[in-house]
């Protein structure tokens, strides 16, 4: 059986943009669904104000459908090691230092983080139409609930035992996450390896087991990788690191220069930055993080405890000092208007020898 | 421009069977060969007399063109670290001992390496016309009389600075090498962090940088992946671990069971066989010399010193003493004999919807 997420969802194109928090904006989605892909709004670990804002700033701006994402992490970390988190700050209040920056310590009650259940009501109430999601499987009530009001699920996975539990729980869809992808890994069977398989040899392995369309992810970034992933089976292809570069993305142009100066080797998995697993181009501060030789406090622990310095260097716009995410294909990345890089992509598709859509 | 392997050596398809040192076989070249693909001969490392032998069987075999695969290292390790070498030794010693084997010692001197230019007169002699290599570039001088005579030359790369270093150093084709692929990487930059890029990011960005036929390899098991790489820009389609359980694979059968019982998270990355970055299916001996956490001396010391062991678990057929090599996508192995494969591969191919040939 062969799939294709038009048939799944009203999209003109099976082209999926990635949710990238800190990078897509309302803009960006809108302008994705509008020229008849499927733009998806990152609202993982976002507060429900913060989040209706965003939803409704899209709405405003497309009135096509488009996919919201949530974290669907647990919430509660089984267990905080304070010593650990202790000696990050330590770390941070000496990186801070040099740049004549005060660190204020948290206690470790004041730490506030949200995840999907936060956010279960306020997309009933926004009608939103697609969820899609990743870290985890919504549990069964919210699954049953969500279902009832006729969203469309779509979950992530990293292996071919997540994309069966995903299976199981009741997606209509997922997204087969390849080890080239940007940003973080989807993973959540927590207790195994960090599972690290190419896009060409996951996709077809979890097409084969599964019985709902698959989004493939991964180092996508032309016709001929799209062409590629739906010749593996895939039933629609999702860019991320395509889009950061865009007029309407939310990284700053240090970030966007660094993607164009990068190469298919830039990259590394690293958990320096957030506690979890994430591909990102080497810089400064993910190396002084890695060489410290300490211990990562388990997200979202350690994406708190760094992400002042994040947000310093985005608005001085020190690229040294930023989560660079981006995926093995990122040197392919251009400027442009998001719009006018959907458009770029479909034709190249359309003019190739021969077409898939 | 695209290319095609058929135009540069006379085969019928544009598929490849991987040289794999330990696995293939003269029967197993021959098979492909005489299907018409491109079987290769392993010869990386051997003593000129066995090499000689192998390729006359492979002639009697076949006579279809193969190509004969080197390593190209360099042979004097820059510097060897006898203390690594000796505690890594006392470790070998104490692992033999469990198995009741004798763990003999050797002195520096008394290790014997071989690399490409011992076989290069060998070559000459036996008129060999296409020739594939790994580790490294040859010497101007080898590809010159090389080229000389007629051969046909293919490097191999695992990123982009490789690729455009084998071309430059007047190779006819290369092969670009995936993450996902099994055995060892063909990394020759070793200065730098080992490239790990998955093949549908690494191979369109090569093909965009060289002006020769690009071979992929990572991953490849079926018309799915040898279509997706063409459609990626390939110029053949190379596939290894396809053919391990092969009936005329040299591989034990307790190392073909694991291939078939494998999944795509089953194989990891490791220095600990033979010194060099390898893909294998995880088993005992990789976790033992894995935790030990002593440095592991450099290829071909660490080769040298591993290999009796492993002897003995292929002789004894017992996989978890093994180099299991694989690549991400085992787990779709089957067995066979190698011409059958060959025509199941071909056979789902032509049967496609849309065929590539």
């Amino acid at each position: 059986m062969k799939y294709d997420l038009k048939d799944l969802v009203p999209i003109k194109y099976p082209i999926v943009q990635a949710p990238m928090l800190g990078v897509t904006t309302p803009g960006m989605v809108a302008a994705v669904s509008n020229a008849g892909g499927l733009g998806s709004l990152p609202l993982g670990g976002m507060a429900p104000d913060k989040a209706r804002m965003l939803i409704r700033q899209t709405r405003q701006a497309t009135n096509r459908p488009f996919a919201v994402n949530l974290f669907a992490h647990p919430l509660a970390s089984s267990a905080v090691d304070t010593d650990q988190i202790k000696k990050m700050e330590d770390l941070l209040h000496s990186i801070y230092s040099t740049y004549g920056l005060n660190f204020e310590r948290k206690r470790l009650e004041d730490y506030q983080f949200y995840n999907h259940t936060h956010l279960l009501d306020l997309l009933l109430e926004e009608q939103v139409s697609i969820v899609s999601f990743t870290f985890g499987l919504l549990e069964a009530e919210s699954t049953q609930i969500l279902k009832e009001k006729g969203v469309t699920l779509i979950g992530t996975a990293t292996s071919v035992k997540e994309a069966l539990l995903l299976e199981e729980s009741g997606v209509d869809a997922l997204v087969a996450q390849g080890f080239e992808a940007g940003g973080h890994r989807g993973t959540f069977l927590e207790s195994e390896p960090l599972p690290q398989v190419g896009l060409i040899s996951l996709l077809p392995q979890i097409v084969d087991q599964v019985s709902i369309p698959v989004i493939a992810a991964g180092g996508l970034f032309d016709h001929r990788s799209v062409k590629a992933v739906f010749a593996l089976g895939a039933a629609a292809a999702q860019l991320g690191t395509y889009f950061i570069a865009a007029d309407e993305s939310a990284a700053s142009q240090g970030y966007k220069d660094m993607l164009l100066k990068s190469n298919e080797t830039s990259t590394q998995l690293t958990r320096a930055f957030t506690g979890r697993w994430a591909r990102g181009i080497k810089n400064s501060l993910m190396e002084q993080l890695e060489q410290s030789g300490l211990e990562f406090p388990a997200y979202t622990y350690q994406n708190s405890i760094t992400s002042g310095l994040r947000e310093f260097g985005k608005t001085n716009d020190l690229p040294e000092l930023l989560s660079l995410w981006a995926g093995q294909s990122a040197a392919k990345t251009s400027y442009g208007s998001t719009s006018q890089l959907f458009k770029d992509l479909i034709n190249k598709i359309q003019n190739d020898t021969n077409p898939i859509f």
